[in-house]
């Protein structure tokens, strides 16, 4: 017996080679997830509805993923980052308009009077969001989108806004796809803010990018044309909204849905109500030294229904402080997994 | 020398097998046009933004193609499909409604009363569609629309509507597919009404019909979810509507558009005034013997504007009677080339 037994050296080293390809394997599939409970719930579900012939195979036409955009695929601390674009705005364009020194809450922003303009609520900052989104071309405001982005950096971390994406998220875009699903961004943000980015940033093209809405008018200037976008909302993508889109611009329903906030429960529940094998995922911010850690009583990307009712139905609900090994792009690769 | 000359019929069966190969090619591209100006037109612009390296290379990504449902894909007469499906909708419904029996206009439809429908004009018209495209789930109104398209049949062919589609844009739908475009239906009809059938006649997923929308409300009857339909035209995707529909949902603009009425005109427009090449085309109803001919005069499919319009800027005007060998499926494969 003893003749015939292999080295242990050359045991171990045949061991190495033929776990090679799995290992291999294994590093490519979303590699900052730690392999915890999401990134486990994730691969079973897109093994399960991705394999031919299988109980729970759907086909690649009806692979439809929808994401939120702030909180789930880029950060949305201290403020909505399409916010401090709109706060940026009104001190660029404020040299044409003189009156704003004097008009609330215009006036509030140019004097960085943060208690003026917490007065002024959300009426005020929707005044503040048109002035600066509408009454333009899409074509001159996504210039405008496009400027900002390229300049202006995160009060934390100085980073572009365009970096402060989950790397975790992006990887898990890029492994759907590669998975034949088709990815959407559904969004509380303005859909062509987030189309000035989304292609380059997330792989997601401009007709996959679901958002709030603005009227617009086609606009013929003696034969030069325009969309021009209207200071008139159409379309709150939010809560109910998020179904609601989705029906009218997708026109079926997703088998796989990505949220953060409470904003995000009608577009988890609508999908996971589907026939068939779904899957609904939160992410939940748990990373205070990373990130941020908010949920129940957070202004901005309240987790508090949702997150219940995550618990009661066994929706994935990613622990980002647990699970996730990197959270931005420039991170360098951790390695304590 | 004479020893050395190929003998005529060889000569004649080699010349045969070296073109064979070039005569299955052209078969294969838009089989059912004759190969006229149109054909030439649409070729010669695939050929040149899909060639790599050429000066009009467009990447995959923005090879948008837009076509008008009514009169472009599918005929129109007598009146549109969707109206007639209305009105059977009318009929079928009406022992749920018996107010209708003595009530303007639906008295009208039940009792065949074409003048007084005609009286009830546009605003009539819309409460007929109101009354049989909402207040209900777009589930529902999609099994609907599936009921009445599967028996329903056209009152001169008695052909199923689907059946009513034109061969020779089916080919170019899918040539243009094949080269790497995204084809989009952009269509003054109900959206879920064409979506009912347009993945499975034209191969357009619903995700890539854009049409005239009526507002929704995702409603939660204790854990029974639906998108209920409102009486409420919020979007009419007709004229101007066309270029609005396509920034605020593909958010990019088309290279090729095609059309048939002054309904889409500001399509063309819009599609044609991009930089590089683009392509332009419009459908021109000629053929009274296989379907219907009308332009100027017409209340169905009016093209007058853009039919000046087309002549002046040069866009693609297809003459029915003399460039489509077929116009229906169901036709025996005509000989005519």
């Amino acid at each position: 017996m003893y003749a015939h037994r292999t080295p242990p050296t050359l045991r171990w080293i045949l061991t190495l080679l033929l776990c090679l390809p799995l290992l291999a394997q294994a590093a490519e599939v979303l590699p900052s997830w730690n392999d915890g409970p999401s990134r486990q719930a994730i691969v079973k579900f897109v093994e399960a509805v991705s394999t031919e012939g299988g109980k729970d195979y759907v086909k690649p036409a009806e692979r439809i993923a929808v994401f939120d955009n702030d909180g789930t695929l880029w950060s949305e601390q201290p403020l909505y980052f399409q916010v401090l674009f709109a706060l940026a705005e009104v001190k660029r364009m404020a040299p044409q308009h003189p009156e704003w020194k004097e008009q609330m809450p215009f006036k509030a922003v140019l004097e960085n009077d943060q208690k003026a303009l917490e007065a002024a609520g959300m009426r005020g900052l929707l005044e503040i969001v048109m002035a600066t989104h509408t009454n333009m071309s899409t074509e001159a405001f996504t210039d405008n989108a496009r400027r900002w982005l390229a300049s202006a950096t995160h009060p934390r971390s100085h980073k572009p806004y365009t970096e402060m994406v989950y790397q975790p998220m992006l990887e898990l875009l890029g492994y759907l796809r590669e998975h034949g699903f088709k990815t959407y961004i559904v969004s509380g943000g303005e859909v062509a803010f987030m189309r000035a980015f989304a292609e380059e940033v997330y792989g997601i093209p401009p007709e996959q990018v679901i958002g709030t809405t603005f009227a617009t008018r086609f606009q013929d200037d003696e034969g030069a044309l325009s969309i021009q976008r209207l200071p008139k909302l159409t379309h709150n993508d939010d809560g109910a909204g998020k179904p609601e889109s989705i029906d009218a611009i997708i026109g079926r329903r997703p088998i796989l849905a990505f949220g953060n906030s409470d904003g995000d429960l009608q577009m988890l529940q609508w999908t996971t109500a589907g026939e068939g094998l779904r899957f609904a995922g939160l992410v939940h911010h748990t990373d205070g030294e990373r990130e941020w850690a908010y949920d129940r009583q957070s202004k901005v990307g309240r987790l508090d229904k949702a997150l219940d009712e995550a618990t009661e139905k066994g929706w994935t609900v990613v622990d980002m402080a647990k699970e996730w090994k990197r959270i931005y792009p420039f991170e360098q690769q951790a390695g304590n997994n």
